[in-house]
């Protein structure tokens, strides 16, 4: 460590697994701007901004639209933690492993957890959710949008109106579909919808934007407003209403977004920075083309890979537009694989998890990556290496599949 | 919003408040790196540059010093949701806002809290604390460093012991002072001790770095540890073992920065190129060298302000040198002062919280910022503004004691 390291020269991988994935070349520039202090006219002006640029992309019109401050997994805790008191039942659609994320996430806060599932490739269909709801009568109904440890999506139409219904309310991870993937966040019904940036948004990891409905922001008034100064004996009364964090304190981040802008911490400037450039990116490109280029960057991925003779995974019929995961053939081992891509091709493929872990590789085309060269750049490289490793595969079909796909309607 | 609210382009302000201050140009550039994949061998390669770098930084040889990815305020909550336990006796030695701030987040925690205290502006006396501990027993005890809502700097020598010797565990907070004022963790026998970077060390806010004993690890690991896929009545035993909170489980993100490399959340790249570079700068110049720096520039910024015939506040004896506070003349309005600061100037200078709010302006002389000439731009522009406003200031003298002062030793 005599010259401490040298200078952040990292290699130019193309990031073509679940994510993160590369920045565009905007948001990495953005994030090198001058600072401002929290209070400065300046800074508040481009937070407003930020709630203004997130609201078209959550495809809602919650006043409460923001980011906390810290990764897509930040976002999620601080949703739970501020909607869900101990004791509460939350019933989770569970389709993966971020499903199991939440009811990890919800068991910590002391929420009596309840869940509908669908085996890993599936998704939950909404009358199993409905009749959940009706056995289970859950405070909140908590459920991701996109679980990438699969690739599916789950439908969300119809949910919000079921949760209503029965008193519920609904929060949804969206952190892998967020910029990729079409959220409507008011036609779903969703009270709180949770996102991250280094997926389809096309950012850096390590801020999370989230939109909060009127009823949610209500709910979250309700808990115990916990000012600076407050003593133990008038937190410890067990009634479950103080919310269990001050980090993830919705309420308390809400009055720093507010005009009230009542110091919480230090926003996150860079990251701020950052999350305003790929929303910009995003709206200036336009939400239909935005999903259209994802879709055809998933479509061309899928078909590549099945030209190359690999079966797909999961229920084709909900399949993510942004990861696409295919069998790894008996012929090869997985890792050797991703091994040669990474250091002959400087091209990262994911590995999976669980009950899928050595299984199947992981494909995303995501935010910038999303393009017809980077999808083709990585069939090409895939076929070299599977042929090299002993797996047959038809020459030059991937890629003509996979351009024949790309255009597709 | 049709032009989606143009490029980023904040003005640049020279930030001579308690903090987030200017990064350094060199920090600001390292986060426009391109990003990496969490598992890359050149990714886990950077996290474990980041640990070695940070351990002088803190003075200490802890095997676990790495980083939380949020605010500074996350790795506070971080360290102390996966210390105390619901019901665990915490001693906060508490001589400002953010003491009140640990109190906030214990009472969320459900600590059983104790305090020791001592006036704004005063430091609490080590045989205060020691009969604390004694009365109280406490599982932790938890102190600021530096408090910039006070500009006081609690001494720490002797802490360590006497919580060892009552097996008492203790936490330091290093906010506002690492970077800029001597840590010395394992002279002081602490056992978790967190920062940011967004103050002495010239970066971002967004990361906050932490080191940990082997001691308070094991005290961690021996809570209980927790799966993905657990379930509900594996969490409500009640007996407080399992760490409340996911995301700042410091067991987990252990098991993430160790060469287990157990995935938990993304790690927040561009933060950690941002925090590895502010390390580095640091390590560059010197650890007495940038503390010599930040003295100097204290020293120059308090010679000036009482030039200027302005009082300062707090006990000389205990006052931080990156951040210094002085009383408003009655005869000007403080906002009115910070506002032309700001507008004609584009110098940001601090208010203050709490009893101090409306009496005293806060000065800080931090990271990239505690140079000479930013000192006395700042006095110099601040002596112009007094004057306007009808405080009659000895002319040039600010600066010249400043320069004065800069240089003494």
């Amino acid at each position: 460590m005599h010259d401490f390291f040298g200078e952040i020269d990292p290699p130019q991988r193309l990031l073509m697994g679940p994510g993160p994935v590369n920045a565009h070349p905007r948001v990495l520039r953005a994030m090198s701007a001058d600072l401002l202090g929290q209070f400065d006219p300046e800074m508040t002006g481009y937070m407003n901004e930020v709630m203004a640029l997130y609201r078209p992309i959550f495809g809602t019109d919650n006043r409460w639209t923001f980011l906390v401050n810290g990764t897509a997994r930040a976002g999620i805790e601080a949703a739970l933690v501020s909607l869900v008191s101990p004791g509460d039942v939350v019933l989770v659609v569970n389709f993966g492993r971020f499903g199991l994320l939440l009811t990890e996430i919800l068991g910590r806060i002391g929420a009596r957890i309840e869940t509908v599932e669908a085996p890993w490739g599936e998704v939950v269909p909404l009358d199993a959710i409905a009749a959940a709801i009706q056995r289970t009568a859950p405070r909140l109904v908590a459920t991701i949008h996109g679980d990438t440890s699969t690739t599916m999506a789950q439908p969300l139409g119809g949910l919000g109106a079921l949760c209503r219904d029965a008193g519920a309310l609904l929060y949804v991870d969206a952190t892998a579909t967020i910029g990729g993937m079409e959220l409507s966040v008011d036609a779903w019904g969703a009270d709180i919808v949770t996102g991250g940036l280094q997926k389809c948004l096309g950012g850096s990891s390590g801020s999370a934007p989230i939109t909060i409905s009127d009823r949610a922001a209500e709910h979250i008034g309700r808990r115990r407003h916990v000012e600076l100064g407050l003593r133990t004996d008038e937190f410890s009364d067990g009634d479950g209403l103080v919310i269990g964090s001050n980090y993830f304190d919705l309420g308390m981040i809400m009055d720093y977004w507010s005009e009230k802008r009542l110091n919480h911490h230090t926003e996150a400037t860079t990251m701020l920075y950052g999350a305003r450039e790929c929303a910009r990116i995003m709206l200036q490109e336009g939400l239909a083309a935005r999903y259209a280029r994802h879709s055809a960057a998933g479509r061309a991925m899928a078909a590549g890979l099945g030209a190359l003779g690999l079966t797909l995974f999961g229920d084709e019929r909900h399949r993510m537009t942004s990861v696409t995961a295919a069998f790894i053939p008996d012929e090869v081992d997985g890792e050797t694989v991703r091994r040669r891509l990474r250091e002959d091709f400087e091209i990262e493929i994911g590995t999976a998890f669980g009950p899928l872990a050595g299984k199947v590789w992981r494909f995303g085309a995501m935010g910038y990556n999303a393009r017809k060269h980077k999808v083709l750049i990585t069939l090409g490289a895939l076929e070299a290496v599977l042929r090299a490793e002993g797996f047959a595969c038809p020459p030059g079909e991937a890629v003509a599949s996979a351009l024949a796909a790309w255009d597709a309607v």
